[in-house]
């Protein structure tokens, strides 16, 4: 099988978690700004995950760019992928409709990290596929970013429940290092790593 | 007519059912874990439909692979297993929000069992166009496992009003006879079935 | 400007139709079948929105097959023709929650009519791009089907007002004419009208 | 990394937000013609949206037509475009149900207005990334339709609370200078602009 359907497909559920999570921003009844109001959480969130969903997008693209052969576990781990990231609008309805409480804040963090554990699964099954020579291997060295990124989440979940902007601002922490353009901080990294 | 925009809009339509039945799962009101309870039967009705998605997703893809000219039977019998999947959200939804009672669970049944069969419409209906040097039929063979899930599932419907959890056990189990990667069960079956 | 794209948005935007149609199918709160009740005439209505959709992605895919080059009024009146097909999901849900009432049905007839006279549009958008040795001109004839829907859709309007049941049928009895494999009718009533 | 996947991606997100915008006009529950009528500022507010979405697809068409290489800016700033026109169903839908009244405009403004930024700086990474010789500078010139349109958003945020017809005729205005066949306008404004 080639890879092309199953970059389509991905492309297709990627860009509809990334639009309904919209609908979860109810159109108030009342026509002024002070009806916006309770709307601005769930805006919050919603500019969140939306990040989150263009970052998987972003590295999922990179990632199936060597792949060249697609087999039935790079498959079933794209779908399970999908599946923990297709409940971000889920989490992002319940963060914002309650405005960033504990248990909400606690189980976005989950979804996340099953969503970081569930790529770090693809990604293996894509290095095991391309054998001792992969590409990928090399691209992703030690994988600095995602094992931070997992630990980070895993973090935040009890740390929810202590102090929600704490949780908050890991999620937060965790998006900015993957948006601010990573080649120098990663090669850095590499270097610290390897001394 | 090419194949490309057969497939592309399969893919459109299964990203979507696949994606707006977690519409199901409402957010709730309360902001704690107990809140989450009414929501937990209708997570894990997603989570079986999500597979079954993707395993028809899955074997579509694999079977739209040896077609080259699309007729117009293949078309619409492609059409007729998109509406019956497109269903699957509807029952879904059923199952979860009443807690797996029996006439939801029949329904579901009744869904999956036309799906089952607009599936086997759509594979005749490429066999057909391919003539007798047929590649899928070769690669479908006896095609066990389709007529097992078929007979399965109109098992399953009357028998979600003798016990629920029977017919529940049936949708696990076909959806699990699917996943397992089936080249060495299907070869093994294959050669006990030509004994 | 090349054909992919339109062929890719105009695909994803009638996925979509076809698929948020389901939703006005609204999961009933009651377990037992006769809670589903209510449910049957918007399933019937879904029914045959879904084969209209079908036919209308059908025909939309052999017309461009034509094309080679995209003009600004080919662009423009495919998304008229669009717009157009937008509606259905929201007469389809009116048409079914209010049983084939009267306005609903005259409505749904009004969409199809716009539709009908969107393709009609978009047909000659086509035609006079391509010139007088337009290919699709010399496929579409006398454009009999064509003209006959567009002729029965608006004496179904009124007709709705009259007998709900006779513009039912007229839906129905169109979808069946585009349905049914068209060359050797197509072949024959071009006979008949050049006669 | 291709532009392939970042249309496909852009064309899956923007046939969603068109599509959804639909869900806005809720089925009304009364059978007649009469209860058509507090959905029809919702339906005039799904038009207008509907053509801005068209314009801004046509235009995002023209632009990555001249992309060979997709840069990191080039990604996110095409994200960040997204991102503010999947605001546009919850405009839409403000404006409709609250029948134009200022605070709905206003915001509604601010959403056209933002994305016009936002397209204005998908434009600039597109252009940097060509360097001086950039084939997209040479056919954008001086953008005078670009830096009108942002012009007059900003002018109609705070006319809305002025007068909402003023601010309605602005975004009427704007999607017709757009809808107009530009070429020759274009030149003729490129011309006097030059001398």
């Amino acid at each position: 099988m080639g890879k092309n359907r199953l970059e389509a497909f991905s492309d297709g559920v990627l860009a509809i978690i990334i639009t309904i999570m919209v609908l979860e921003m109810k159109v108030p009844t009342g026509g002024d700004l002070v009806s916006l109001k309770p709307v601005l959480p769930i805006f919050l969130s919603y500019l969140l995950s939306f990040v989150y969903i263009g970052i998987y997008w972003n590295n999922h693209h990179h990632m199936l760019h060597t792949v060249h052969h697609v087999t039935g576990a790079i498959l079933w781990a794209n779908l399970h992928l999908l599946f923990w990231l297709s409940l971000l609008p889920f989490v992002t309805g319940w963060v914002g409709h309650n405005h960033f409480t504990p248990a909400p804040m606690a189980l976005y963090g989950v979804v996340l990290l099953m969503a970081a554990i569930a790529y770090f699964m693809l990604q293996h099954a894509i290095i095991f596929s391309q054998g001792k020579d992969s590409i990928l291997a090399k691209a992703v060295g030690n994988d600095f970013k995602g094992k931070a990124s997992t630990i980070l989440y895993a973090a935040a979940i009890p740390l929810a429940y202590f102090r929600t902007w704490v949780a908050g601002g890991i999620f937060i922490l965790v998006a900015l290092m993957w948006l601010v353009p990573d080649r120098r901080i990663e090669r850095a990294l590499g270097e610290h790593d390897s001394r």
